[in-house]
């Protein structure tokens, strides 16, 4: 099978960079165009992008030219990933939508938008049928994943709320750096320090959580209706958010059935094959200190979410601690694996040149 | 009036350096003498401790021999306090206690001892009353203040307590190194890194807030009926608790009763004029992005409790976060304040030499 | 005596704070004028200042007005203190000095400037006859003092080149992220990390040396023959500037010549009872492990220089670590100094309102 | 080929980690035995040992069982890698040797003892040369790595020495965590801070270097002679070691040459193929910022040897900055290199069972 030809849009932020460490050598998509600002166009990926991730770019992509996240720009084509800040997205996105183009993006945007689905596809694959009659008509369309820190918390709450049912859930965030970007925090505000405060992450996680939990009906998705209250800290990690998490569940569960449900949650694409899928969206820890951020937060190539310490709660009833790596899991890989879904689903097209 | 003469036991550890550095100068108290192991004893303090906090011990202290914590050696006292790990605590504080000495302990060992008053005092002075008896008989007694982390919580749950009444508290603490002592982690272990368990803290907060909120009745604490849900986290910084906290309350209040109801609280010291203690029990930030430990920690001499980000939680009704320095506010400032609390009500005496 | 009134340009930043940090209750000196940038210029000082050395900023200075660098805004001042980027102090420092004040500067722009004494007064107070002539007409200077980095190495020098000659020097600095100023290193660069590179600085400290430690012949400074050698690095440390150091003296020295003429130094300061000078402006420490940056930076309210492990170098003979706070005595504790200096020297004068 | 038995002397330490996840999957060696202390004999690898790399220890290795670091244990392996402290390592590795094992030595008890070949494969192959007649004999032998501060400098050196000679070297590190292993400082030592001394390292680079680029004549090594003089730091970096090297040449060269000399480096491993050889054991950067530690540790697998700003030294005629990953490229990979050369080389036998 041929591979479908991707742009990346906002290629050279630190989501954009991890785009292209996991696009490079995928065997369903090749990068065909990279989009940066118009500071960056016209220059090598390598002139434009400081790379962060190790000591040097991949040589496949170094010498490629950047271009303008413009529609014209990306005719060579056949979907586009995003990894634009907000403010670009808002703007870029629904351009590129219009002009046909399936959108997977990470921003945050689209995420609360009527119409465009908020998908982590072990949980709410269910949900793209929102776009399935826009994909048919070869129309574009946008399909989002949720803010880093929403991510791991959804995945773990899924299968607890399918069996279960959740009613409250109370989050505290250890967040990661990277999760602000190449431009975030200055170092001198995080040395031997913590920042309880992420401006507008709170509000995202308490309410995307509904969103992805709910209910599929026809072409509109019902929110779930879960208390979500969070606490959000940056500290000085690199990557991965920690969470920690209490939970008051619809009906009682023994710890062991809890360990039980998470351990071996399968989710929606299990019987996918999707190249970035973790063998298990879920890895139970039992040592009462893990997970750890830079212990854990690779595992199954970032893509896994470890639960550890599944305990009583004296208040909501249930606790734990959940890890998931902001960048991979919580950004660039969320989003790959949405465009490998949209790809298993028949959902992707090729686009001829206009 | 002749200061007391105070002795401490656990001299070279952190908090013990704390407790040397804050007694240095003290108006109501002298060093008498300074405890530590077999291995420092006989040393001077300079020799034996490892002195962390700048670039030298107190020149006051620095060629005090260092004796072993045996009640005889510590004749010349008429009180200790104690910086004890809590192993040892468990049979040094009691000998002294018996030995007649007033023990004031920063250690574990008894705070949920029956007869031993948990005290921060702002909030329970009044449980002083568990040790009146023995202290007009001349008798020894401990009396012991909260786990470094609970410190905080509790002074900002007093007020709210008493005005709204308090029922259910979730918190997550983001809890600084020193607090594991000069023996605790590792380097590497905090390296891009958190660590999601303190071992035996959870349990401590959430037992230590209802006996500290509890009601005295007669020469007995009627623990409060809070339900308390820890969550706690070691993070890289060296100083300084934070703790995103959610509260329900018993009575619905505004957000601004509630800044109103902390940002004045005075707690029961407010007319004794204790050296240690600050002007305001709490400072309310109205920053969106504080209190942070760096900034924060150190406000009033480390002894307030800076809280901010007052909010409504959308599960338990309100929200907030609080920061206190850990081994101050939380331990050697915490002892302190209260040996200055014994001292203003009568309970210390001057012992004579046998 | 009445205080002289100060201008502080550049007050907002991380040197500007040290400066107002310093100044609130300086017996010689007080604050009359704030400025800072165009953005700036209306507000008060707490609303325009980021203040990061704790919680806030001293009351005295908070409800300040905060005025544009210009020199018809600082007509209430007698002299101005310079905390400005260099490239901003390049036009408004001589503007300050041409209207006639004096200007005490921290900037870089005219370090190499012949006629700009450059200047620490323990070193090199001599070299103030650059601009006794202008002084004495009343008419306005720029006095400077050295780089953060340069500062600590060159008080080390100076009692050994004037004991045994220094003929060469090569010197590895860690220095600290505060060097870099409020809007420096992103947090991302110096986690887990070291950025071998402090753009311009080799060049200044290889430079400012020999300026410094030059011979005055009448009004000309012959610079000091010293081959210099910068290694440059930054560290994830807060303050503080470490610096490890190999000497190849004129004539042979023992160690404990070198310990001795290090430890005694007084400096050309010692009669002049300068508020922030040091009593000794080079501590000697014995430990293996010291100058540490957390322990050591505040010695002397920041103002002394640390000197430690003086040991044989294999190839230049002489080796020795020593640590200097990077904020006070590199940069604001060190201009303040000079300023001192220029006080008791008669060189600063009453300005009369135009 | 039938791959080597290895035993694994140390396993549960960094080190030991480090040769446990590089020899799985090895295609010439295969992990025959583990040793550890008394302690952890008989359990698992995964319950003795404090699996620090990432979420879990290879599961190849999981369930072996720990042994004692004794002869009679490792019957079945056919040589043995010793990353044991140094105290056991001169007690142990002689006896292994003794036992007719080759020891593979990374601990430096024997580096500096005549007979024993303290080799980095590409500079120094040819001192294998010392251990050949024992290995004919096939008797045991030691042969070691040098420390893991002076790998990464003398594979710089020695090109530049062969091309133009050295003469003089002086070298500041910047060292990381891990080279203190899992017991090494506590955490509350680097938070904020560099501590300025590394027992006695500068002692083993100031020695090991000589030996290395010595001579070989017969089975004598003659030391180069080289004066070398090294300044340590211990930063807050986890992985990792950063060196700034000045230098001053036998002869002059022009920076161009020594970035051809350095840059084109092929080391006396080239013709070899050995697994764990570096493609180029030295890659130059270009940016002025390079290198830097997490973003080129990792280079080549962490067995490169990073070099850059190459540029004009002051006061010996050359400065650069090199890195190197300690753990690796300085330790569990340079061992290894070590064990491949001598397989290579037909220094390795087939040990039968007594």
């Amino acid at each position: 099978m041929e591979p479908f030809r991707v742009g990346i849009l906002g290629a050279t932020g630190l989501v954009g960079q991890r785009l292209v460490e996991r696009l490079v050598g995928h065997p369903w998509f090749s990068i065909s165009g990279l989009g940066a600002s118009e500071r960056s166009a016209g220059r090598t990926y390598s002139e434009s992008c400081r790379w962060v991730l190790g000591s040097d770019a991949p040589r496949e992509v170094s010498a490629h030219r950047v271009r303008r996240c413009r529609v014209d720009e990306f005719d060579d084509c056949d979907f586009v990933i995003s990894a634009l800040d907000t403010g670009v997205a808002t703007e870029t996105e629904p351009a590129f939508a219009e002009a046909g183009f399936a959108v997977v993006s990470n921003s945050s945007a689209f995420r609360e938008a009527e119409g465009v689905p908020l998908v982590v596809p072990e949980v709410n694959s269910d949900h793209l049928a929102l776009i399935e009659s826009a994909s048919r008509a070869a129309r574009g369309y946008i399909v989002t994943n949720p803010n880093c820190s929403t991510t791991g918390l959804v995945v773990t709450l899924a299968p607890l709320a399918e069996r279960f049912g959740v009613r409250k859930v109370i989050v505290a965030t250890l967040q990661a750096i990277s999760g602000s970007g190449l431009d975030g925090h200055r170092a001198w505000e995080l040395v031997d320090n913590v920042i309880p405060e992420i401006r507008g992450e709170e509000g995202k996680i308490e309410s995307e959580v509904g969103k992805i939990l709910g209910r599929r009906e026809g072409s509109v998705i019902r929110r779930a209706e879960i208390a979500v209250s969070a606490h959000c800290h940056r500290v000085g990690t690199l990557d991965g958010h920690l969470e920690s998490v209490s939970i008051e569940l619809a009906r009682p569960a023994a710890l062991s059935e809890v360990v039980e449900v998470l351990g071996s949650f399968k989710g929606q694409t299990g019987a996918l094959s999707l190249p970035s899928a973790p063998s298990s969206p879920i890895l139970i820890r039992s040592e009462s200190d893990r997970p750890q951020p830079r212990l854990d937060r690779d595992a199954e190539g970032g893509m896994a979410v470890v639960v550890g310490r599944i305990r009583p709660c004296p208040v909501l009833g249930l606790k734990l601690v959940l890890l998931s790596h902001n960048a991979v899991r919580g950004a660039a890989g969320g989003a790959l694996l949405n465009a490998e879904l949209l790809a298993a689903r028949g959902l992707l097209s090729r686009r001829v040149r206009g």
